[in-house]
């Protein structure tokens, strides 16, 4: 399963080509070749720029030539904007003239019938033969500010001034999603770098323009939109990529919902696939999942401009005890922590606050701020000294003509120390004039988010990455792949393993089993039952028979040789007469695994994202409750502990009723080697452990059942 | 429990007094009597204004008095803004001069010392005994924009026009609250009623003025902002009454976490009490509960200008896939339904759109609409007469220059169709032109939503809420307080009820128990085996002793007399061995009861709220799941209905690996009389049904053990 990547080379291509030729380029700016023709001219891009179109001679003053193969120089990127049935000749033209990548903007492929996704395995593959790159199509093409290169028809550059200039790149399947960022981020002062439209995917993946991103040194923060994911594994490896280099990624996965999902299907042709793998991927990753474009907004606004805080504990400063009440609400929800404020902190407080106002944390200056501004300066720069304290934030709602020499004070408090704030809350008056001063306020570097959700989200979101890497880097982290084990064979005929086969394949992978042997007379039955030790249980083996017990195929608790001749008699008749027609490989004896925890263990290939493990506690848990936690593998230890943290009936491990803790290493253990297997053996479709036996700790479990299934 | 409301005419001499009279009224701005009483000049008032302060002789040309009792002429109510300690001799001389209401500014009572919570109690006292009516303290006051009434000093007129007057009334125990929604919505063209700054409700209670504003005419919505409520008993009457009458209430409550509550506590000395009995409570009335300030202000723009949708059914149309699919998925999410459109509509749609865009619902019209815009205008059109469809959904993002257009395009279709639209989205351009095109919108009565969370949220409640005023109209929904039965006697001298005493209550209110007699000697038990039947259960029966098992206090599956005989001596032998000074009541001599489902009811008296029912599966799912259901006392029907469907586990109601559904109505039935039970019996703080059995539908349940717990 090992990955190909393109090459650095290649997406620089993309990026920072020396030439760029428009095929289809037209002085109409109402189409979108014409559009993105006018923009690559006009924003400062320095390569060559061609145009191809057999009805012009010039457009815009550019010298136009009938087709690409009569351009006299090299090419290295051309962004095709023709229409749809044309597209295939031009790629090849493309390939024959030897440009490195090209842009599709033209819609009307798999997201709109059948014969599209044809076409796209055909650019895919010219594009494999040829080594020339392919975004798109379905598309509105890239931007690049480090260069001005704007190959696209979808933005115009806002007319504002940036404080914070290539602060962002963007992967979007969606060309609003992007626009739609681009404009609100810039119009609060954040600069983009780049933004790729991916469209359908047809060559280059989300995945791959991730790649490119993560590995480039000028990237700072990522953001992401996404319908479908086409290889899962590949993100898998970049995003942790990602956390090892501290590029904070942030993705928008719609098609949560089983309608959003069927229109993600006609507007890119993405098969969303399940929301909660993704969740999965996401977690496991340190990717921040949005669920919107505000959330996206808040974050950029508090991670750019600001310091970067330390840790989660914050004080909360506020001119009014309703503000100070619902922030501290969302920060405990957010898992911020309202810091202890050191005595001497309290006491430089006391000494401003009036008698009425509350100095523990959060802090309510009280509207008494507004005629005595230094109370609330005073109170910022002491929250701001105290070593308790990683963020100070401030909770403001007044009007504008009140609160412009406050907020003079607040900046200079925040000259003077170096702790973060963020500024929470509105100002009241005539736009403009409201414009400037929080305009001031975030130059200064105090994000300013107005919606108490998004900042505190944002800053707890920001938190918990900051903590994510850490611990990544400081835990050993590389997922077993099965390579350093023997290989496994996998002889067997029978797309599905019954138990004693299946068990056979655990084992070579370490996972302990409950002791059986596979029989077919009741000697054999009665040998093996002296060697793994009475009590026993009895199974059929047959991969026709699913639900055992329902055909009489199961017997548990024999206790002596003479119930089990009883027993085997028993089973092979009734197997006989229920199952005439079914395949029987024999019988199971089995040693009966002494009572314990019972977890089910199990193991799905996804055709997106690849192997998936699954833990759960069973029983009304796992079937009434969908109380399980998915991971896509391969696994980190680190995953696999997370896995047990994440089901709500956690408590069940720690004891229950007077019990005692379970074996967590067992179950970990258990869940890396699953990991393994399905890394190592792509023939293995779905693997099952259930129950999964625990014992309290530092006894071990073992596997009392299990089925796998291979692929045909 | 009667509950007493104020007067009408009580809270008419506070917002609608003939005069006023401003004690302590200055003309120092910087003071909050001094901001109210400019306030109540300034505002288009047009009662009889006083001020009253012994150090001036007159203020902005108004007489002032030295002390009230100087004031000629009758005053209906009176602002206070003096100190703390001058308070309550002030007040003293309003119930003297017979002011009819009263408004406290002050600060610096129970939210600032223990000392204040005794003042706030003579506060209420002197209320009672005069019959003046307090508003505060620690409040900001009061607006009234029917006339002109602005008795507050935290707020301006916004210097903005409205397009829809008169549209809101808020009840805020924070200032900073209300003050913040005053300018937001103002800001987007939507005018205030009333509102009420009700501080620390040493009087007059959320649950008051919230009844007033129920019972007049010209309240259409109403907004809360609670800390912690003090009569949730009076609030679940006049919120059921709310619904009655139609009114929308919406509420944040604060204090959802640990460290909010305590913020709460000090900011207006409220207990913010269990944050889930307060969901409880909004969910069983209706009440929309909100999370912050702008989910209140989307409601608004949502709720106010625009046509009422008649149910669920979304028709969402968008000028990108991107925003289509982000729309689909939140409208999934949030409970409304993407309708399945008419052959007709989609043939009407087809005929316009490109071949690559789809008429399947979401509607995506692609970037196409920007050159044609008939293409989206035909769209909508088509949507809005589908008479699947209840409301259209656009989603529009787009340069401020090139929507002008079809931004007229899109009202003229509105004027011509009669269902609602929302608009989700944002121009961007120019600030001003901007804003003055999203007016246009807005004025045309096209709510117009930027963040697409709030926007969707604030339709699924919309829609929501009247489903639930529909639902509670046609559901016999007076619930039952115990009065039609005869009155139960309480004469048991302990706290503890134990089971044999818990049974007789709980047969006094008709809950089916399991036949059983309190035995005292074997003889006894005897009898008592052979008049309820074998197989029986012993129980210890002692107030002393709550785990019988430890003890050796249970035996269960007693055959037969032989058995009993045997059981009968052990257990008295250990009981009198282990539990020498336990207080032994007997030995109840029990049926056992046949299996069935297990459940728990339980109910518990909250100091704030009342009586809470509660109802939960047991076992795991109560112990290490917490997935329980709770209502506030008295119960409707459809309460106790929405208990079975509000667990997580309720698919263990309907038949569990092929099990038959339990009887739910015996379910109900037993909540209902739990629910009557408590509000009969003030002196019952606490019972218990755990296990109550409940059998397949149609065979009943049974208590199968319980315990009450009394007042002392």
């Amino acid at each position: 399963m090992a990955q190909e990547y393109p090459q650095f080379e290649e997406m620089e291509s993309l990026f920072q080509p020396g030439s760029v030729a428009v095929v289809g380029a037209s002085p109409n700016i109402n189409t979108p070749h014409g559009k993105a023709f006018k923009s690559i001219q006009e924003n400062g891009y320095q390569g060559k720029i061609y145009a191809v179109n057999p009805n012009y001679k010039d457009i815009n003053g550019i010298e136009c030539y009938a087709t690409l193969l009569d351009i006299p120089g090299p090419v290295d990127m051309a962004v095709i904007g023709v229409a749809a049935d044309r597209t295939m000749p031009i790629l090849r033209e493309c390939a024959e003239k030897g440009v490195k990548s090209v842009v599709i903007l033209t819609s009307g492929f798999s997201e709109a019938h059948a014969q599209g996704k044809n076409v796209e395995a055909e650019m895919a593959s010219l594009a494999k033969k040829s080594g020339m790159r392919i975004l798109g199509p379905n598309c509105v093409g890239l931007i690049n500010n480090f260069n001005g290169l704007w190959a696209t028809f979808a933005a115009s550059q806002p007319d504002v001034s940036v404080e914070f200039p290539h602060a962002f790149d963007l992967i979007s399947q969606s060309g609003f999603f992007g626009v739609a960022i681009y404009q609100m981020i810039m119009e609060h002062g954040i600069g983009f770098a780049r933004y790729a439209s991916i469209g359908n995917q047809a060559d280059l993946t989300f995945s791959d323009v991730l790649n490119y991103l993560v590995h480039d040194k000028k990237t700072k923060i990522i953001g992401g939109y996404i319908e479908g994911l086409k290889d899962g594994q590949k993100f898998l490896q970049v995003a942790r990529c990602a956390l090892e280099r501290e590029k904070i990624v942030l993705a928008m996965k719609v098609g949560r919902t089983e309608a959003g999902a069927r229109a993600a299907l006609s507007h890119t042709g993405s098969l969303a696939g399940s929301d909660r793998l993704y969740d999965a991927l996401f977690r496991q990753t340190g990717v921040i999942r949005i669920d919107d474009i505000e959330q996206l907004v808040a974050f950029l606004l508090l991670a750019v401009p600001g310091r970067r805080p330390k840790g989660r504990r914050v004080a909360v400063v506020s001119v009014s005890g309703g503000g100070a009440v619902i922030l501290t609400d969302k920060c405990a929800h957010f898992g911020l922590e309202i810091a202890k404020l050191e005595a001497k902190t309290r006491e430089a407080m006391d000494s401003v606050l009036p008698s009425f106002a509350s100095s523990a944390n959060p802090i309510d200056v009280t509207s008494q701020a507004i005629t005595e501004p230094e109370i609330l300066s005073r109170c910022l720069e002491a929250a701001a000294l105290d070593p308790n304290v990683d963020t100070v934030i401030l909770s403001f709602h007044m009007q504008y003509m009140m609160s412009k020499g406050i907020i003079r004070d607040i900046l200079n408090v925040y000259k003077k120390v170096d702790k973060p704030f963020l500024f929470v809350g509105r100002l009241f008056g005539p736009a403009q004039e409201v414009a400037c001063l929080e305009n001031e306020i975030f130059k200064a570097g105090i994000p300013i988010i107005k919606d108490v959700n998004h900042a505190i989200w944002a800053l707890s979101s920001l938190v918990n990455w900051d903590e994510r890497v850490r611990e990544y880097k400081h835990s050993f982290c590389f997922p077993r792949t099965g390579t350093q084990r023997q290989p496994l064979k996998l002889p067997y005929e029978s797309k599905i393993l019954t138990e004693h086969k299946a068990m056979d394949v655990l084992k070579h992978y370490d996972i302990p089993c409950v002791p059986g042997e596979i029989t077919v007379t009741v000697g054999e039955a009665i040998l093996a039952a002296e060697r793994v030790g009475y009590p026993v249980a009895l199974k059929i083996q047959s991969p026709d028979i699913l639900h055992k017990s329902d055909v009489g195929g199961l017997r548990l608790n024999i206790a002596n040789e003479q119930e089990l001749r009883v027993s085997f008699a028993d089973l092979t008749e009734q197997i006989s007469r229920n199952q005439p027609n079914s395949l029987i490989e024999g019988v199971l004896l089995q040693k009966m695994a002494p009572k314990g925890q019972e977890i089910i263990i199990g193991m799905k290939r996804d055709p997106n994202l690849g192997p998936v493990v699954m833990f759960g506690l069973g029983g009304v848990f796992t079937e009434v409750l969908e109380d399980v936690s998915f991971k896509i593998a391969p696994l980190t230890r680190y995953d696999a502990e997370e896995m047990l943290k994440e089901i709500n009936g956690k408590k069940i491990l720690e004891g229950y009723r007077g019990g005692a803790a379970v074996d967590k290493k067992a179950i970990v253990k258990a869940l890396l080697r699953i990991s393994e297997m399905a890394m190592a053996n792509e023939k293995i479709l779905e693997a099952d452990i259930n129950p999964f036996i625990v014992y309290d700790r530092g006894q071990g479990g073992v596997a009392a059942d299990s089925i796998i299934i291979l692929a045909d």
